[in-house]
């Protein structure tokens, strides 16, 4: 079967006749498929393509062992988003997911309820606390509550080795015998994605910003049940409305009030009044596979 | 207009919106379309997600001065021939135009008509020849006729720096007052793409095998005339009906028969008997770009 034009796909997907796993053929020629059309449907010229090539050669090279501009594209494209999504439908019934986002690179460091993870100070105090429930209700005790979060200057501490301490703003907490979980941390602060490579550059070209609004990252997993990744967004946060990730979803947004509650204060080491983030977290059943490590 | 799976694609186009380009606009809201598309119709699994971000990483990380292996991958899909068909329509009067691929990163040393570029004397001794001639058949004195092959072991001069003399079989010829070029080279060969990254990986899971048929790289431009990139398959090479770049039209296959003429054989510096391989080259009128340099 020769190439042409209007054969393209066809001749491509039926090189894939020979693969061993029935998946990977799926997967394959379907994506050639869609590539081709997106080939013809704009007349791609040879220097838009060979732009292409160059922009995904240098989006490789800009990866580190710190670094993954693969998945900040992939976010910025909002295909991470769709990914997540089409994995982890809730109906209705579960707290809904939101993209992982490259900065999850480590095994966080496994922290006692009610641990300060702030480790450079900076920032507002903020107590942050909530319940892993399954979908009747049932406390789920033992449950995994994997946070990250940046500091006040808007970084990862695996963005800034030897300046941040190692872990912080990141901790692995297990919930008690009421399916709890608090810990004291920073109130979140919005920051910009690394901007200054490819993907900056695709940002820069189509005049969006490179924004994310506040957020604390979660993975939660419980025995019996689905995992979740997901954020919880500040309220009052810029950006909210244009994510640079497109990662918010209404029912992820929670606002900060401050609390003046002094016996609380006292029992969880907080400084009265103290901001408070309340983000109880909807499991449901399935499989009991564990979240990205 | 919040992130929803049914939305998705209609959202990061929005934020396209802002871009001062509007064919840039127009390529990423048909790309992002069609990367939303693929993930839907197959339902990909975070998994296959992560695993397709690790493939496109490597293949960046694979790149170097010599090797361009997102050029390789875009090959062994399809799209780098479909580019090239959607770019070079030729109506059916003009030279058909295949892949440039991966191996054209230098500017082909200047030669003289009737050098010798095998400058490794390995492989079979062929006297390679043709007119290069406007689509009424007018000749084309001037044109530009830049060549590339590998040598008898598969590879090209600038994948063994050190190893093969530089500008080994690859020359940039003027073509003579009647359009006509030749020179003096060795009978293509079949060859392997480099398979021992990403790609390769690719490949073998596919149940693909890397080869090309033997095959010879052109360039050709002249004033007034639109370039064409393009090879010349050897008629009864292995791999013919199965190019592991879809690189082959029937159109540009050609015998390389032995010729036995004495008088042609001293004209030319060639041992009588000699291989030869005959190649004309029509151009269609249009816009006098040359070709990548």
């Amino acid at each position: 079967m020769g190439f042409s034009e209007e054969r393209s796909a066809d001749v491509v997907a039926a090189s894939f006749a020979g693969a061993a796993d029935p998946r990977l053929r799926q997967v394959l020629s379907s994506l050639v498929r869609h590539l081709h059309d997106f080939v013809k449907e704009v007349d791609l010229t040879d220097e838009e393509w060979a732009a292409g090539i160059g922009f995904l050669t240098r989006t490789g090279q800009t990866c580190t062992d710190v670094r993954q501009e693969f998945i900040l594209l992939s976010d910025v494209l909002g295909v991470s988003m769709l990914v997540e999504t089409v994995n982890h439908r809730t109906g209705g019934v579960a707290t809904e997911s939101t993209v992982l986002g490259p900065f999850h690179q480590v095994r966080s460091p496994d922290r006692r309820l009610g641990d300060d993870i702030n480790l450079d100070g900076k920032g507002v105090p903020c107590l942050v606390s909530g319940r892993v429930t399954g979908p009747d209700g049932t406390a789920l005790p033992g449950a995994r509550v994997d946070v990250w979060q940046t500091n006040e200057d808007g970084f990862y501490d695996v963005q800034q080795p030897g300046v941040q301490p190692a872990g912080n703003l990141r901790g692995l907490f297990t919930t008690d015998e009421q399916g709890r979980y608090w810990f004291r941390s920073a109130v979140p602060r919005y920051y910009p994605i690394p901007a200054d490579g490819p993907v900056g550059e695709l940002l820069t070209a189509t005049g969006r910003h490179p924004y994310r609004p506040a957020h604390l990252h979660f993975i939660v997993s419980a025995p019996g049940h689905r995992p979740v990744t997901t954020h919880v967004f500040v309220a009052d946060s810029p950006y909210l409305d244009s994510d640079a990730v497109f990662g918010v979803k209404e029912s992820l947004i929670r606002d900060v009030p401050e609390v003046d509650d002094p016996a609380r204060a006292a029992a969880t080491g907080m400084a009265n009044p103290f901001r408070a983030l309340t983000f109880d977290i909807t499991l449901l059943r399935g499989d009991a596979h564990e979240g990205p490590a």
